[in-house]
């Protein structure tokens, strides 16, 4: 059955790279790792383990379900969306979007506030601070975190600063309002992969490190830094059958492709059911030894004029994503969270 | 959390016309269906309970974890790929696409046969015919059914007639064969929905019905009968933050969305990583009540002009899929599995 071969080298490789850029470019920033949507489809269990091995202590999931699942992982855990279905472990935190979540939070919970400071979409307003300090500290919950999401660090133009600016700014008056209200200074982040690849001087207390980590980066604003980055995921399809079929047999539905000679077609077990994009007739797209998948691809399988038992579908994802106009993340977080993970050391 | 709502109503409208139909167009065909790919997207073991409780006694899953996953439910579970973890139980099958499969089954497990028919994709030559089963009764397996999978059903031409002709030619020569074996006929299945509601008269022991079910068909050959059909799935999000945002505000990634004048403007949880298709800026797509969805979407929310507290993405996916390129299937089947799946009945 197909596969998804994750290259612990690769992933190790860009932790490194990342670690080293932190190093260089910030007072003590922590590299905590994004783990959110399966690990951007990659595999939570599977990265969680690496990412342990490597040393991350810090991470951030999704739900409360992902937290559950590498909870014994990690020192501190952020679930970014939704409630907790149960009372909260010591080490998991959640992010604050509205004030409804801090009536349903059991005493003594760790939340990470989030704030808005210019992509307008989560978070509350700075100007809200402190009343929103104020009623968790009066709620029973520990302000474990302030951060923010600066959407912009792929662009070019001036939004990205802005963004880091208003971020500063928000910082100063949580240290003020802390103060005042006579609780601890909570840890403040709002720096992504590409965010921290293009600053020169961080002073946050971490930095969320996401699709970086996985080895992709399509920032405008830094577009030399992806060539250093590793893709970690590879995706390979076993042959379910092989036949050899005369010049101009139709395969496939809609029969849109035609042999144009006789040729062995084998069918491989990745289609769009596994969550990988469906081809049709308007996409040229190749396997990662350049066959090409033929059109229209099935629920559970594709055609290609090949008898090899097992192929590399994607060892890089980005001309798949590039065909259908899309980023490297929808494609990885699209992947079937039922195809089998494979850790692959060398 | 964001939510699949599950229309019983709908299932059951849909699954009664096609039995109509079968009841005037076939002797006595039985309604099997597809539970394949997390039964098309719409939750397995939701739907296999409610197709339980229609009545059907026949399925197809994609994998052996498919089938451990509605064991108690049906009388016989057709495995479609893959070879079995373990044992089979007594009223499981596996499909057979090649010899491979053949020695590593152990004895006594029931198997169906695929057979090529003009898709010229999965299944055997209708040459190997008396080999395969052969081999099958050799091994001391069960030749549970034969089958072959008629892809031409949406297609106006004539591959879909020549599809139903093979597959009849077939059948004779597997019951002549069986008679020389001295083994059981074995069931003969070729239809899918479409399939199914175009034909006349149906001499098959059932038909696999699977997108029709769900309420969907695309098929150039019946257009009209999409029309009787009702989509089971619709898919709900909770507000996760709002805010209102004054005129010329960018919103998201790219800040490709500019607000013309001062709105209330809410984030909801559902975004690519639950395998809803991204959003960017060439696509215009709105929610079930009219709402645009803004480009470009998150990972894990998308924003709209609105304050309600919970939104339906859709109630339909065929807008979803046409502006995409694709068809219901591909945006069905991408769902996360992660997102949570109700039943409702009216």
């Amino acid at each position: 059955m197909s596969e998804i071969l994750l290259d612990s080298q690769a992933f190790f490789h860009n932790l490194t790279y990342i670690s080293k850029y932190l190093h260089t470019h910030s007072t003590s920033t922590k590299l905590a790792l994004v783990l959110k949507d399966n690990a951007y489809g990659h595999g939570l269990r599977e990265i969680a383990s690496l990412a342990r091995e490597f040393g991350v202590q810090d991470v951030f999931v999704k739900t409360y379900d992902e937290a559950q699942v590498v909870r014994e992982f990690f020192s501190s855990i952020t679930i970014l969306y939704g409630e907790p279905k149960g009372a909260l472990a010591p080490n998991m935190a959640i992010a604050i979007n509205n004030k409804e979540i801090l009536h349903s939070l059991t005493f003594g919970s760790k939340v990470e506030l989030k704030v808005n400071t210019g992509m307008n979409r989560n978070g509350i307003n700075p100007s809200e601070l402190e009343e929103y300090i104020t009623l968790i500290t009066q709620n029973g919950l520990q302000l474990f975190g302030v951060f923010t999401h600066n959407g912009y660090g792929d662009d070019l133009g001036n939004d990205f600063k802005i963004g880091c600016e208003n971020f500063e700014n928000i910082k100063t008056a949580v240290l003020h309002i802390c103060k005042k209200l006579g609780i601890e200074k909570p840890r403040f982040h709002g720096l992504n992969s590409s965010g921290t690849l293009r600053s020169q001087t961080i002073t946050d207390d971490l930095v969320r490190v996401g699709i970086g980590a996985y080895g992709y980066l399509q920032s405008d604003a830094t577009p030399q830094i992806a060539h250093a980055l590793k893709p970690v995921a590879s995706l390979w399809a076993d042959r379910i059958s092989s036949k050899i079929l005369p010049k101009g047999t139709k395969i496939g539905y809609g029969g849109k492709s035609v042999l144009q000679e006789e040729s062995m077609v084998s069918t491989y077990d990745i289609g769009y059911g596994d969550g990988f994009p469906r081809i049709n007739e308007h996409t040229k797209l190749y396997t990662a030894c350049g066959k090409r998948i033929l059109p229209r691809t099935s629920m559970d399988c594709f055609s290609c004029v090949s008898d090899a038992p097992r192929i590399c579908v994607f060892n890089n994802v980005m001309p798949i994503a590039q065909a259908f106009n899309t980023i490297s993340y929808e494609v990885l977080t699209h992947l079937s969270p039922f195809i089998k993970r494979t850790i692959v050391r060398k």
